[in-house]
């Protein structure tokens, strides 16, 4: 019989019971949902609604399950919906009727929401820490290659010579923003939804500041309704999450690209890498492109809330139900790519050699030459004119700027003395670029000082959140 | 050790082997995997490739491991990846390494694109026949409710009378639309990979035609490299996928208007409700909800497959392995979708009575007024004029137009007579719809029948392939 | 002749000029586009870099312009591809070949990545400011209705009486995260990527931070290939956007819902209703049903530059040209979608009357029914189920709760008494709810007092930031 | 004053009258419109609804406004909402109140629909136009470049050589099958709507069979409701579209790719390149990259659409006017992305040497090998292990398959004898691949020759389509 069965002539459908049911997911919410009713109850009897005796009963069976279920012993039922209905069925088996008085003042939509809330609580904690641990490859292997020269590229045509460690560096920009977002994200997360009963509040005189802090929010829903029906936060979890996979794919197919043939800058180590079933000679770069495709997937899930959320009237309605699956699977997603990334990055070779044999063989040096003539007083519009003529004539004759003689290069600009050589040289090219955040070793050295402050900050910020969370958790 | 592991130097990374396997997901297509591997080593008997004797013993050991999978005692292992090189591992195991002469002349990329076309052409026929299972409760109810009156809304405002049964065929006519993409969609489906190879085909005196005739295949791919990089028809199954889900929303947003306690037009039976945890009077129209909120995950697979395909180069890239889960996720959605709707349908109570109410107790027949101004030789446009005013006047009066005496009539046109109060009775606005495919009853039993004749040529159609399925089975 | 057309030997194919041109769209970012210039060029001169007679020339010839662009004087030309080669191209005419000495030591990709970071500033204050705007029309409404009591739905069922108000702040709670997470992205819109370059920095000795601070900036980008590619804040932009047409989306369907014949609990004021070209009586909420149509849309925006971004290698690639059309579309959606809902909510009418009544004619009362029998001492599952089965009684005999005698009640549960008819009473049922955030009376007007507080308090953030804006401008 | 107008009090608010017009882009439709109205007026007459001479009148008046429209001297106004309200006053101010009675038996909802049918049915037309213009490109180059062989890859590495006609074929196969789509898809664009009126069908004895065939329709919509409310074909439009960009976007990347300087494949012509502001030496394969970028434009549009769908009671919603943009931009980036790449693949230089090269260069043969030792006996899972072990060896002495001697064949497998070399050459490599649809020339050929059997079939069906169209055309 259903808990709610009262008002009811039928029982459930079997169909419907199946289709109905989220316990083969929101189980994953089990220690949540314990957590949150061990804090309610702590609650109701420090408010005088339920006797000490009758709290202690609840709390003591509650921790019994969680032990149990700790230990897989506990086996889920369809028939009892979710996760909440069905640890208040193991209760009631296990303390009798007293396990009924649990609910009083709440109802199952507050208690989702407190649910979920504490699960995205953890895992943005988590993402936090998973995107740091990436960082630190990233300016771990910034560090080392500092000296590492390769094209830089626009539109996939090398376009500039820049150092390994700037290119890295970009993605250290992008990653520091996501844990930027995800700690501003954090402040809407960890507010606490408890107490807005159904929809409305409820009769008892419970106090729900006292609920919040005992679970670590640092704010309340200040609205009943808006309680019940938010989902925005995981809306922006999987917005933030997007971004982040965005990233990681823009990094991914880099990294095939690179393992290409036709590439080789980089060997993926073998650990990594799969083969083929039927060509003996593969070493695919799956893990990247598994990434780089589960793009697709994370965003699928952000426009699936999205539509799912669409013109639902207030309050609860039961599509939101559907909030769930996608975030879940979107945080194994996350994590599973985050980890792989920074083992990636950390085993493969970078191959040196290649990368400084196509700055050579190119015209990455072409702006300078143009900057070169604005420095002879040459507006710089005219002067980019003049190389653009200049590399036409070098692509007609199969050579580069620096195989052109003096006298060449005196008939397209006769400013142009015997120093140009060495302006000319890629190194020399890098380290012009002294402006701030530019290539120049000097340059990235100090973009790297500030990164790793920037990460001690978030680090900082991680460990004071962990440890709140450690001091509430059961 | 891996199948492919001769040009590795490394075991595979524990982490690596998880995220890359793909085998808990795609054991779904363990079926299908195996009777394309009988046709396969048919095939390769049959064109001398490979000797009688080998053929038997694979042949023999792979319906033993089909016979084992169908009674449960097969575990599938990550560490063989995906379900073809389980399936190989599990042969091998079972008839020694005669076993690795399967996959002489194939590839895993041709292998996995034809469990798929198989799957799909499964469920393609599937979805079919629940769509005509659901079209059947349609027609079944507008043959009922014929002469029930309801008004028909635009913009959510009640806007003319119309029988229920027009409206329940509005959406008969998108199904209907469903199936015949469905069977559109079958062509390409039901095109043959096998033999493609890795990419480029094989070496070996393979016959196409006869693996394709014998797994039941109208056409084969007439491209190697086409044939393992073709994603089209997974897309374009969530595409249909996709539109069948905003029929059922739309439905399903129908049949929570009507059953709240405002509109009160539909009860849904008891056994297709829930109740509240919180609050005893409810009972909830779930599983409407649901499907409605369902509909976003199905459009999110739909766009999590279009970008993970999303500017992949040619041929087969690891990111085409995402395109597993959203697609079955979809057919169980869906699945249960269609069963559901169809049964809640079936079961419903109509409420005649209250939608007749509603019918009189509104301005849904002011364009009969306007028109019948218009046969007295007013054109349209001042005829819709004069009617706006009366509907004004009635308003500020609170009463209805048949409330008005024809002396009220005459003061806002003169040419009204006596005969204005049959014109403007519901069941007169309704019949006089006879236009073809409107609202009078000898069209809407017009369309009924129809609508049989073309579930008849769409059950014929779904029969003769479900033979054509049924003899092509292991 | 292009500006960069040095290199080539052929002119560039019509329809490529065309497809390729941005001018079409980008001509929105004119003033940005001159006032980065104008910036720019005082750099350069402060610097060294250009003499200063070159930089009163260019700076003269750019106000030139822009004052010729703001009295519709300017026509730009399909042929100089984008706003940055146009305006160029019209100071060169303006001024002669000096003009070709504004681009020293920049290129298009960090002056688009300025351009759009200087649009999006001012489009995140202009969205504060609106939805600044909606919150003052929300609590002022709030405040009006504090008395009216309408049934609160889940599930679109009456699920328990609430005050409108409450139900109005629930909408304010959503546009106040809104507006906080406006606020929290600012940081990242505000940061400055002048200077980049190409990619890789710049060899002139410019100062990025002088530029920056000159127009406001709080931060600026650290590395140079990252300020070229990072599209991130607009993701963010549009994510954000996402939510709120969300809101305005849930809110527009409950207006629509509200304006039916069966709910009637507002009227629409005429001005913001439109007819029907046939139907006489129509009038029709299109204003909702536009904003909840227009939530796709800025979804569909969000989708399309999360695809294009995805896999794109470092650094500018011509996709990034498509990041501009679905923002400027995006901005005209929400100004239009936030003014109009204010005004909308401004002049309706609310209809008390028929609310009051709706509460009445239900058993919105049943959860205080159960409440009532914990307090005497029953478990809450157990009294649940007590009412459930009065509940289905009630809806045996056509009657409400309140129409039961003491006997009928006590039938049921003996502990009921005399006191249950008050206990059941609407308001009393809305005054028991005096849990913090509840819909009690003074709850309510806690909440309003926090929420106006609130207001206040991002009113000086965006007056703050208006100021810091307005001193920028040119 | 509104056409509609008469039932209001106030006038519409200048905000709502600008967010709810749809002119600014409905006014694309205008040709459909007065095609449509022709029509109607004809039937109106032909039914004996309106006398001879009113339809001779309004039938003039409209040709004349047609032809104004065409010579560029009609202003629509925003006050008149849609093309179609414009056209009546239009139409009212040319031949007075007689203009009023074109509207008679139909309904804005039914003529929308109509409008957008009809254009559907065009721009399908011209999408099957254009991809048959890029098929004959296709096939001209397979020809041409019968004897280029290139390394096809799979994950980016390279996997066997295959023939540049091949590779390009698949591509043919892609677009092949999005024609088939198309032409499905027609039957269900070529369904009249018109006779649906407002919801429910007209009171006049119009003719829907009459009109339906003066304007070239198949059939009509049997449902009135379903007629005034399905936007199925435009999301079936959306996501055949969405699934040629997907496939433009694969053959982009890959132009993009074979362009770099790593890759060397091919040159794109200068005509369809774009340099660089700063950058003298670029030039930029901007047309691949900006079709690429467009794919999730195109793909957002298709959210967009089945996002705004989602959940619409019927019948007509103001939603669903957020129908065209999207629709109207689609066909806009299509038709400009499928011209540019046929001219860009028409006009591209292919680097053979270079393709050779890399197919020389690397490990492409190695299946070859495997098939070789199957042949001599061993089990192809050993084979494959034995080719792998070689491989390696041969990585670690930096050499290719072709470089070993015959003893270190045999120190590997002994089986191997002299004829090995002639096996490993490229050319019989490519050469050993004659299953169906494989990449020997002869398969090739015959693959040519289907494809151009099957554009001459389709060519025929648009012929015939197009016949139709001018016969109806005004």
């Amino acid at each position: 019989m259903k808990l709610w069965g009262g008002r009811f002539t039928k029982p459930t459908n079997q169909l419907v019971e199946e289709f109905n049911a989220s316990i083969l997911f929101d189980k994953e919410l089990v220690e949540e949902d314990i957590q949150g009713s061990l804090a309610h109850v702590a609650m109701l009897g420090k408010c005088g609604i339920l006797p000490k005796e009758d709290v202690e009963q609840i709390s003591a069976g509650l921790k019994k399950i969680l032990a149990r279920v700790r230990r897989g012993e506990v086996q889920f039922s369809i028939e009892h919906e979710d996760i909440h209905m069905n640890i208040e069925k193991l209760l009631m088996d296990e303390i009798g009727s007293v396990g009924g008085k649990l609910h009083t003042g709440r109802s199952r939509n507050d208690q989702v929401a407190l649910d979920m809330h504490l699960y995205i609580r953890r895992q943005t904690m988590e993402l936090v820490r998973l995107l740091l641990q990436l960082q630190e490859v990233l300016l771990m292997q910034a560090e080392q290659q500092i000296d590492t020269i390769l094209p830089g590229y626009t539109h996939l045509q090398r376009a500039q010579p820049v150092r390994f460690s700037h290119h890295l560096l970009a993605y250290a920009s992008m990653f520091e923003r996501d844990i930027e977002r995800l700690v501003d994200s954090y402040k809407r997360v960890n507010t606490c939804p408890l107490g807005a009963g159904a929809i409305a509040g409820t009769t008892f005189p419970i106090d729900r500041r006292y609920v919040a802090e005992k679970l670590g929010f640092d704010r309340i829903y200040d609205n009943s309704m808006d309680a019940v029906s938010d989902r925005d936060y995981l809306v922006e979890f999987l917005s933030i999450s997007s971004l982040i996979m965005t990233h990681l794919s823009r990094l991914s197919e880099e990294l095939i690209l690179w393992s290409s043939e036709e590439f080789q800058y980089i060997e993926l180590d073998d650990a990594f890498c799969t083969g083929s079933s039927m060509m003996p000679q593969k070493k695919n770069p799956d893990i990247p492109e598994l990434i780089r495709g589960k793009t697709g997937r994370v965003c699928g899930h952000l426009v699936s809330l999205l539509m799912t959320l669409k013109a639902l009237p207030l309050t609860y309605n039961k599509d939101m139900q559907e909030d769930k699956e996608g975030v879940f699977d979107t945080v194994k997603t996350l994590t599973g790519s985050l980890e792989l990334m920074a083992e990636i990055l950390k085993t493969m070779k970078v191959n040196q050699k290649r990368m400084k044999q196509n700055v050579e063989q190119g015209f990455a040096n072409a702006t300078d030459l143009a900057d070169y003539l604005v420095n002879k007083g040459i507006p710089f519009r005219k002067a980019h004119e003049i190389v653009g003529k200049l590399v036409l004539y070098c692509l007609k004759q199969e050579k580069f700027l620096l195989d052109c003689s003096l006298e060449e290069f005196q008939s397209f600009a006769p400013e142009i003395e015997q120093d140009i050589y060495d302006h000319l040289d890629p190194i020399s090219v890098v380290e012009a670029r002294k402006s701030e955040g530019g290539t120049a070793k000097e340059q990235v050295q100090k973009t790297l000082t500030k990164k790793k402050v920037k990460l001690a900050q978030f680090s900082d910020w991680l460990t004071s959140k962990m440890n709140k969370e450690a001091s509430v958790n059961i």
